[in-house]
């Protein structure tokens, strides 16, 4: 079986280059992008709507019951949709794992690979340091203030934590869903990355 | 200011061995009972006193307010008696800090260090993996059975939270409080000590 390692991450806590360099250590490829690239191959969707939906759970497709009766408050077709998305990640995400070791950041990977055995990692960090490193990364947040950059952060995480529950009935971001939890706050992730790939290396293969 | 690593851990978790190893991979010492014994020394109380004190938070001091007068539920003496075990505690780890590098396990000593900015670890693992460490380990844990077993890790889990909570006012086990959580369930300790050990020390002292 390959080496599959994933990586959940709060949004500006460096997930997505702590995964980059252990993929670069490892010598294998990194998906983050691409899973959504292919599902818009796949499904003739485009990128920027697969994006969305696969950013939000489908909390209004949740049916309601009113006595005896079940009510849908959406439209099949979206309904539909939004499971053809999932479905089609899924099977994107198994065929990935199932062609070479790789790292796969977010996207429920832990889960729809448990099989597999992943290394499951989950980086996080302390708001002032995800602050600094938003500023850092994406110069267009910087017209926002300190208060609208937090509050873009937790909304964020809030839909991120959402779709995990939704898809997987699990805690996003629990410990116990995860084999080591990084505060980059502190760690120096390159050095963290360096270690880690070392004790990668070390474990017997699934 | 010395590298010190503290460890917190839960019960069956495999805490301990992997800060002795770390210990031993670093080449500095390791407390863990040596701080009871050391309490033990300068309050001329027994160790298994000492012991029991340090395992439960004081609920029982916890004064009541009625309207606006203050009533403690337990006698003076007793209150006295638990505050100076907490504070030779904190003497006691004050000083194994200022000495040299080292490795601490429990006793708080993440919240009491720190201003010397420790490296904090939480090892944690899932139950069957606790029970199973809990027998190899303890053979007088034998004569229990699965859910008397279990119940105990649980019992000293829970005494261990409310310690916590007790004297620094946070949620013992909360990723936000440690740089680094590891789940031994599947994690090889040895492998993951001398992969922290060689992150520590490409790290820059605090």
């Amino acid at each position: 079986m390959n080496r599959i390692i994933t990586v959940g991450r709060q949004f500006g806590s460096g997930g997505r280059e702590l995964g980059k360099r252990l993929a670069d250590e490892l010598g294998c490829p990194y998906y983050d992008k691409d899973i959504i690239r292919e599902i818009a191959a796949r499904t003739q969707l485009a990128e920027s709507y697969i994006q969305q939906v696969l950013e939000h759970r489908p909390s209004y497709f949740f049916p309601i019951t009113t006595g005896n009766t079940l009510h849908s408050t959406t439209p099949d077709y979206l309904l539909h949709q939004h499971t053809s998305v999932y479905t089609e990640q899924v099977n994107t995400i198994r065929e990935m794992a199932e062609k070479s070791d790789c790292v796969i950041v977010g996207r429920c990977a832990d889960h729809i690979l448990r099989e597999f055995r992943p290394f499951r990692l989950f980086v996080y960090a302390d708001m002032a340091s995800r602050l600094e490193r938003c500023r850092k990364k994406a110069p267009e947040d910087e017209a926002l203030s300190d208060k609208e950059l937090k509050k873009k952060i937790l909304r964020v995480d809030r839909n991120r934590a959402r779709y995990y529950r939704y898809y997987t009935g699990q805690v996003w971001g629990q410990p116990a869903n995860y084999d080591f939890c990084i505060n980059t706050s502190w760690v120096n992730i390159k050095a963290a990355t360096h270690a880690l790939a070392q004790m990668i290396r070390e474990e017997p293969l699934p």
